[in-house]
């Protein structure tokens, strides 16, 4: 049977909820600034099962066509996205952050991770290089990177992740993906943070091994939006129930499986958005850095 | 009503076949090296009608996925396309040619004209500024330019093609864009030489002027590769004859007209296709010239 | 002899003054908001000799090392390079102007032109496409292009250029390039001004036509940074008047001739220093659109 | 006393040949394929002090304009340095090797390293994934990644490497650095391969720990290419030995330290100098793998 692929664990929860399954899962809905938030709280057990998702918390923010803002309005989403990702950082957290930007940067879908990485004001260095900018700063500890991909490194995301994380030994990992969605409106539209750690097959590329506390040994959130959906996934929800789901399978046979939907001006929309998920990750971290610091020190 | 949408002239055939529609539209089927070679023609009326498409020649060469090609399959498709290109000039043609690259580099799907562009050796320069050379490699005279887009020179392309061919006033123009195809399984797969020019409306950016013989005063080949499917033609394909093309309308209301189906590899296989298509167009003005020599003038 | 290379009026003007020859240059300076401002006016006939210039209006804006300014800082030299620009325009002017951004895309150092135009904010085409924007936003009527390299199109810039202006018929062309020096210390510090156009053999690429209001019939004003020394002229100057020419020659012979200093960041200097000439173009045009305003139009 | 910068061993040698000092090290002279190779051997002790270098073997071959040559030559050409890198293995070498790419891949001169990394052909990952094609290609098991700079990632490049090597634990580590020359002749035209690792402020940017079989615990092979000459170097060659050292230091104080002598095409040449190496290693690890093998697993 054809299996809809969807890495939002909202969408999951819809699937569910439309076959009167629910247990197990908790959604909280609010309004902040005009940005939907919605929380959805899997627990163990029967909520791993129907949401195939990992027991944890998943905040989604419908973040609309944020590459059309004004600075205004996109330093307003900064600041609640950052509010967001604080609410997941673990208790008593002060210490420092790892970045892990993953996907392929040559491949405009997959690219948010590494893009992203880009606009992340680094400082972990300075602490010994130039201790009194740091302090005066108010900057967090953060480092970051891109691990690149298995056909271009020969070695795992994972693999090289869990080596920097031994050497660095961060109290806190952010992992940066491409994400598929199941509703061509989510495309680039929703962003979702969760902290449960990040598993094989999200996204356009395939990873084998799991991010996770269970695998570094240090909590990992992370940060993701829907850059495709599958042709495949499409075709069905335009059937419908009463398709004949054969006939959306030998047509998508062969070339659906390489094929997606995507939005027209992707190119444009991913570096626009990879730039609000570094900017959210600055606020975050590094105190009340304004949108106009972090273009003066990526510069 | 939904109009399907697609830049093919083989595909308005299909259509308009099915429907059992065949006046003015003729179909010549050949095998060359292993490549389909369909030639429609269509007359000037009811072919004109039917078709959608200006009375003239289009050859469509399945090259397959050509980006997968080794060294040796590439260049025998290079001389393929060579031939057919040179099908299409004007007969007794010996002078100079402007190729022009349509579309927006920094969009991939509609990028590959000014790609394409890149990987074309120009030699009218080199008439006056080194006519040995000129002379003993067997050149012909090309020159080369991408007018970019509306929204980035305040121009329209048509009219800056417009005035460079006053100036150069070229014997022929080879106008290269992306194109919309119905078809995921045509998507940089086949490749669309026609000796009609260009309209307004194909590929993925609006075009508002064309260029033919009629505007320009000069023959008009155009190149062209459908790098998307339209996620409405997608749908009303799927949901066929018996659907309900109102729910289908409905689905794709808003968001479905900013998207599209495109290959998941869509950035690597642009350009490669683009240099396909630059390769093919040195190999038909400039003689024998080999893919090596390619690489080495455009290094 | 060896000849000292430069662009720039006012070190032509510093030579000439050293040997004590003055007449028909007239130089004046001011500080405005810091930045120091000297304007060389060059005479007809004895001055256009001594300064191997033609004759006109030559800004000299010692903008610094702008690329570390932050934003506050930006704005107001942003500003002051728009009222310096505005003094060139042609007295009345209140017509369309054509941005043309000369040299190579893919050769650093010899790419601010093309660079700054993509920080042009086009305009042209909104006068039919979208009067109301058009005219609510007070913009001026700007179009842009780049009109690359001979290697590349295989048409002199010259020639590309002039046939555009006899498309658009703009009232003022606005000419950016990439400059020589002769001293390190002007490197990316100093943005040049002029309303005499553009002449061969400035900056690094060869330019075998002058842009300028005899040859294409609209008033030309120029931009230009330098951004590199000869290695020649470095060693010349070092080796100063009492030095062995003919040591100089012999040492730099073969490869000073294709070499260059530069600065170690020059990639990163080039963009921020288009990204300035591109906005003061913004400025000076389109009355009073901020850097913010900018940014969202360009994005 | 200024002092003069340069990485390559042979122009260490240089420089104490004429002043007499010649203890410790060795030299030997070579023409392969019309190309020459020098060989210098410094010895531990008075060998070290002399050349400022570790002792080991540190090969340099002429590679004269390599960009230019034809693909014949250039085959030949990566066929030579895969061979000078072999004789750098350690004795019965048959195992993995790890290829760093150093430097930062926005700064053209010091980007060699990234870009030859991703001309690398990787395998490692094919053991397991498709050890049949792993097998039967011949294929060695090669790994390959860029570490980035401090200043992007906030980790030292040393400290990555280190981590990775500790998941990976190559046989063998392959660094590739950009290098600083005190000749112009040499800048791009040298390529210096060496058994010693990498040592502190070699190249454009300033690295803080060394990459050595006694810091990394295995083995490390060093390959640069000069892209860079101070131009304080220059111009303290230019005045020699009877000039007045202090003019130039007083001419260059302050700007002479960001800035640097280098080729006016180095953009295309880092290019095409990162694909040599890239080359030159898969040949010297994938037994007989062609030019043309390599383009096609990397297209």
């Amino acid at each position: 049977m054809y299996e809809i692929r969807t890495d939002l664990a909202l969408e999951a929860h819809e699937i569910n909820a439309q076959a009167g399954r629910e247990d197990g899962i908790r959604t909280e809905e609010e309004t902040i600034d005009g940005f939907l938030v919605t929380t959805v709280h899997v627990s163990a057990g029967e909520g791993e099962r129907l949401a195939k998702k990992k027991a944890g918390t998943y905040i989604n923010v419908d973040v609309g066509k944020s590459w059309l803002l004004a600075s205004e309005g996109f330093a307003a989403l900064v600041a609640l996205l950052a509010g967001q990702l604080r609410r997941l950082f673990p208790s008593g957290f002060s210490g420092s952050a790892l970045v892990v930007g993953l996907g392929n940067y040559d491949i405009t879908a997959d690219s948010i991770g590494p893009k992203a990485v880009e606009k992340v004001v680094v400082t972990r260095h300075l602490r010994t290089l130039n201790p009194q900018l740091y302090k005066s700063a108010g900057f967090g500890d953060l480092c970051a990177f891109a691990p690149g991909v298995l056909g271009q490194t020969g070695m795992e995301s994972a693999e090289i992740v869990h080596s920097i994380v031994e050497a660095v030994r961060p109290a806190l990992i952010v992992a940066i993906d491409a994400l598929a969605s199941r509703r061509l409106a989510r495309l680039a539209t929703t962003v979702q943070l969760c902290d449960t750690g990040i598993y094989p097959g999200a996204g356009v590329s395939n990873r084998r091994s799991e991010l996770s506390k269970e695998t570094l040994g240090v909590p990992v959130i992370s940060i993701g939006v829907p850059t495709v959906v599958d042709a495949a996934t499409l075709a069905y929800d335009l059937l419908g129930k009463d398709a004949d789901e054969q006939a959306a399978a030998a047509l998508l046979a062969g070339d659906g499986k390489d094929m997606f939907v995507t939005l027209k001006e992707s190119d444009v929309i991913t570096k626009q958005t990879a730039r609000l998920l570094g900017f959210a990750i600055n606020r975050a971290f590094h105190g009340d850095m304004s949108v106009e610091e972090m273009e003066e020190l990526l510069s």
